[in-house]
């Protein structure tokens, strides 16, 4: 599949803003996989299916992650996690992608997971840092990305369990877990 | 077994400091388990012997946690956690002390856990508040606890937390965990 043909799957899925982020997630993935020696394409395709499933309703999302026995904690926290895992699950049915590094990246763009791999850290890194992206701590990260990647995902990480931490809001698990993982493997 | 007799067998396992220490924690738990309606003597009792194991040798604890099969994941993690279910088993040991809550208490002081008894929480807060404690955000912690155990709990989870972020340290799952499930139960 080429970039115009997944781009005509992934709009109508996509309010118009969802699509512009879109764009610069794919932008931002294919430039990191670029600098640190990923598949290109396989990024840009990521990129691109990332969010296929964010606008879906809660209800039918619900009912995938059942149906599809994903892990039920899932529904204990924020739906906001849904669409991810949910995403990789639709991409692979309704767009017929089927390689696995590629619907990993989609599965854990929000969340991140132990052992996470350079597919996973490009697209979850490039959701975080694309141009379209505002917020405080947004430029650290987007300079520690221009140096070392594993540093860059363990400033954003931090920067999300703090966020949430301030709200006094639950850290889903594969969360505070990739953070353990990238900053025992980073030796940072 | 009455107040002298614990201290008693506690003070030559510790430095003066650390005695001090204990002391203040132990009046601090009794305080909290008065106003909060726990066994004031069971406090008094985990309290006094929360940091029992805290002087033993590292390779002796490493030893008993691999001998009593307790979760190998604590060697991965920072050797400061090990004494809280080192001290637990030593206490029954050697101190004769078969109360399991009163050990549950001793065991999670350091870490917290998933659904911590009444008891956990006395001593976990009472370790963290005692007078002798002076670092940023203690005095925010013990304002808290005068209101609301779990709050003044949540406040010093998320220090920790934080403190443990800020130098890019791993942070122990039992802790994370804790906190998760103190914020889903509170409703704060």
């Amino acid at each position: 599949m080429n970039r115009d043909q997944a781009l005509q799957l992934v709009k109508p899925q996509l309010t118009e803003h969802r699509y512009l982020h879109t764009i610069g997630v794919m932008e931002t993935a294919i430039k990191l996989a670029d600098r640190y020696g990923a598949d290109v394409k396989k990024a840009e395709l990521a990129a691109i299916f990332h969010d296929y499933a964010k606008f879906r309703p809660k209800d039918e999302m619900k009912q995938i992650i059942v149906e599809q026995r994903m892990p039920s904690i899932l529904l204990e926290y924020n739906s906001e996690l849904w669409h991810a895992p949910v995403g990789a699950f639709l991409v692979e049915k309704e767009a017929g992608i089927t390689d696995p590094v590629v619907l990993d990246a989609i599965r854990y763009h929000t969340s991140g997971r132990i052992g996470m791999t350079l597919l996973d850290k490009i697209v979850y890194l490039a959701d975080y840092i694309e141009p379209g992206r505002h917020f405080p701590g947004v430029d650290q990260v987007r300079a520690i990305a221009e140096e070392d990647l594993d540093n860059a995902l363990i400033q954003s990480m931090k920067n999300t369990i703090q966020f949430l931490l301030k709200k006094n809001q639950p850290v889903f698990p594969d969360t505070f877990n990739a953070y353990n993982s990238i900053v025992k493997n980073s030796g940072g």
